[in-house]
């Protein structure tokens, strides 16, 4: 398996907290929003006596409120078009190994998830990437790149929308050129739509499963994790109107046996978080999004993807090699008593040699913290040594 | 990827009750037992806000206490030989994808949990099936059968001890045999040893991770949900002396980045369920198992294995089909308005044709349910007309 291209940095970080300089985490997913409290309180109300397993696929009353909350999307679904997985991360590894056979391939465009590559690895499926550039801000590649990919070992293309890493949210236009390919050369199409709620400038997400003629092709990926800001939580769903392969993914879920029960009794709660709380978040990511971007616009030598949801922002900076100024940023660097840590953006790239000067960051902290954040990096750009390493 | 034995005959069962019939479940392995206050409790006042990813491997003071845990046992692990898990099902999904690739082969004493092939199926890999037998209560088979199945393509042998559906407790010596051949063909001995306190006739459990000289080939398989009846909490562990091992297990936990949060909590405060919890536990079950053999034993016809460990029991009924008789039980038979529901064994073999006319019953209800269900057994045996079916 791939090793995480943030993983390696952690032992820098933690040395530097030792040396009491202050990291800025950049590079993390992890919400500092918090969790409705009606989830919360729906777990420290519990009156569990045997903490049982609970239904592989979740219960009936979780599914119908979760099909009734995507009806309130504009995606309707039944409670059997839904199986309850133990986070987004067990919806794909499920959907790849649904889709595909050890052997198989899968097209994603590049930069992606790069734990999509630990799924794929584990199940000997060999993930087939499209190039997507930061100079059109990730949009779909053209639908001619993806075409040539395809062999008959190829089962699906696999989409994160919005983007992880890229901030991308694709148009009804992209997923209807991605539709036709699908069904002309019959593959999957996978959404991780995790994100769903996170877009900004007044733009709608438009999921697979609202894309017509698709029922048999599109299979959503979503979790409670970022919606609701319960990563902890571990509960996600796989949903698909194509009924074989929600038998086939209910054949996953029995033998891992269940979801765990406690979570699942946060998410069913936390359906009821009233429109408020989304609001409150939507603006507070939205003015986070806008305060980086002018402040990064304000550093020279830059090249930013302006970011149209989720909570990632590309950014190509003026270094050779991004895992080494990131590196460099932990051990040899601090302003005014604090540095930053990025995520090096070339372990979202299955292509070697791609995105060797790019990094991701995650909009997840306060405004006065992503402010002295960019910052610390506009300094830290002035003197790193490191392009002639 | 196999469907369930014991899934197929879920639908009946529905309908029985439908009808009014009382259905006792022999058929699943959730035990009754009350989870211990101290986990329930711990969940109830827990001060979350933001219900944030945990650490991949789990936390620090977890694993611990939990080293601690073993360290009472006589099992002297460190933290860092101890990786937590969702549920034992994703430490054995761990250890197969760690140890095999896909097209490599384990080898393991049939029957065996039915999911096992579950996990097997989804990483590619092949389950080489030894036989072991009822009639001696499913002993560990001679090491020569072992040696025989060992390919250029075997990767480990892989036990559950005490045994699901077995209840077969193995022996000092008998792990002893399977450590000398596993250092002789240098695999892998992963034990699935989450019925570990479930030991009866004053017999102790020996894990592999007490034999000696065995520190790269041993790997553990435990959970919380038989230990603390915490099935639906979701955690378990995966315990190795062997660091390359362990890193490769991190690499799949990180890949779907966390265990749930509610449920380490849940697990933590477990380790101190007072030792009075354990030993009304394991009396319980005790009388239990002595109740069903004896009323097993009165029933003529039967040949019934004879479990030390877990809260199974095997037994062959005088029927040619046992899912037959399984589906007849349910669809067309009562005795007082009751009848049972049991786990046909067919599904613990690998080798077609095995196990036909054995059935697994678990012990985990209260002990007049198991002598009603007994006794609507032996008059449902007098009554079958199936065997000519």
């Amino acid at each position: 398996m791939p090793a995480s291209p943030i993983r390696k940095l952690v032992p820098y970080a933690e040395a530097a907290k030792a040396r009491g300089v202050e990291v800025i985490h950049l590079n993390i997913g992890q919400p500092d929003i918090k969790t409705p409290a009606q989830a919360l309180d729906a777990v420290r109300h519990h009156n569990i006596e045997v903490l049982e397993y609970s239904r592989s696929e979740g219960s009936d009353t979780y599914r119908s409120k979760l099909a009734a909350y995507y009806g309130q999307h504009g995606i309707a679904l039944t409670k059997e078009q839904l199986l309850v997985t133990t986070g987004g991360s067990e919806a794909l590894s499920f959907a790849m190994g649904c889709v595909a056979d050890a052997g198989d391939e899968i097209v994603i465009p590049e930069p992606f998830y790069a734990n999509y590559n630990g799924f794929a690895t584990a199940l000997g499926i060999t993930v087939v990437p499209v190039v997507s550039h930061i100079e059109d801000n990730f949009a779909l590649p053209p639908i001619e790149a993806f075409e040539a990919c395809i062999t008959d070992r190829t089962r699906a293309i696999l989409l994160c929308n919005p983007g992880n890493p890229t901030g991308y949210l694709y148009t009804k236009e992209e997923i209807g050129k991605l539709a036709e390919l699908v069904r002309r050369h019959d593959l999957f199409l996978i959404a991780d739509e995790v994100y769903r709620e996170f877009a900004y400038d007044g733009k709608t997400h438009y999921s697979v499963l609202q894309e017509p003629d698709l029922e048999q092709h599109a299979i959503m990926v979503d979790s409670v994790s970022k919606r609701y800001s319960m990563c902890g939580a571990r509960i996600g769903c796989i949903a698909s109107r194509n009924a074989a392969l929600m038998q086939a993914a209910l054949k996953f879920a029995q033998a891992r046996l269940s979801p765990p029960t406690f979570a699942l009794l946060a998410s069913e709660a936390a359906l009821d978080t009233p429109n408020s709380y989304f609001e409150e978040v939507i603006r507070e990511y939205s003015q986070r999004r806008d305060l980086l971007l002018e402040e990064l616009g304000r550093v020279p030598g830059l090249k930013v993807a302006r970011p149209q949801g989720a909570f990632y922002c590309m950014v190509a900076l003026p270094v050779a090699d991004a895992d080494h100024f990131a590196q460099w940023l932990l051990e040899s660097f601090q302003w005014e008593g604090a540095t930053v840590m990025v995520a090096p953006a070339a372990g979202f790239y299955a292509t070697p040699g791609l995105g060797m000067s790019q990094v991701r960051i995650a909009y997840v902290l306060s405004k006065e913290q992503l402010r002295k954040a960019v910052r610390v990096l506009a300094e830290a750009l002035k003197k790193y040594p490191g392009n002639a390493h």
